[in-house]
């Protein structure tokens, strides 16, 4: 990997691949990227790059790892548990283990933020489709 | 600590203190500050943000952890190894263990970057004082 990968002013990187966010079908999203821009040993982590679409949102999952995340592009909303908070650029979200959680960007621009995350971390949980309405519902 | 702290717009959040880089006398650095944004326990790992003052610097120091790190505020220089890179905001830095790094701001504006580290680190090595000039050179 190279020493320094610039950004191109557009949130891609050199030598930074634009994922997909997860399989189309395995779980409910709209619109998200994800690009992985660090991979380390020492700490055992991943800092990924998650960007959402004006309009889209990530999938509703809980999971036992925690996300420590950054909002470095554009406002949204962020689900926690059981509140749904307002975000912008540079605002910090935790999320903690077990607690339900969702990103979604605004109506006008995209969001994109920072997640670190362990390297060895346990697959997300989804709602049942009857409990996917009581969780949302902060977001109403 | 709290789900969501927002950023005020000057590189500061709710409920994280500014700190000194490190304290004066132990290393040579200019006009820097620290604030760690979070702290988790698994990954072992401390993200924290560095803001270098217009016209600063950070310590010339190795170690064998490694540093990932995103500017996400201002421009400057990252000398790394035997190459003295240009870098601006959300350019990405890895530096490699036992690797020789210094952060500049540019004369103009402040530098600031998010840098990732493990939370089991060996302390940081200081080059002796005839071996900066040579160590140095890329930046001239």
């Amino acid at each position: 990997m190279s020493i320094v990968r610039h950004a191109d002013g557009t949130f891609h990187w050199e030598g930074v691949d634009v994922l997909k966010y997860k399989d189309e079908g395995a779980a409910p999203f709209k619109d998200v990227t994800r690009q992985v821009l660090f991979d380390t040993q020492d700490p055992p982590a991943q800092l990924r790059y998650f960007e959402v679409a004006a309009g889209g949102w990530t999938t509703l999952e809980r999971h036992q790892h925690v996300h420590a995340v950054m909002v470095i592009r554009g406002r949204g909303k962020a689900l926690v548990g059981d509140t749904a908070y307002d975000i912008g650029t540079h605002d910090l979200v935790s999320v903690p283990p077990m607690t339900w959680h969702q990103f979604h960007a605004s109506a006008e621009e995209p969001l994109g933020f920072l997640c670190l995350v362990s390297s060895n971390r346990d697959r997300p949980q989804l709602p049942d489709s009857h409990e996917v309405e009581a969780i949302s519902k902060p977001l109403r």
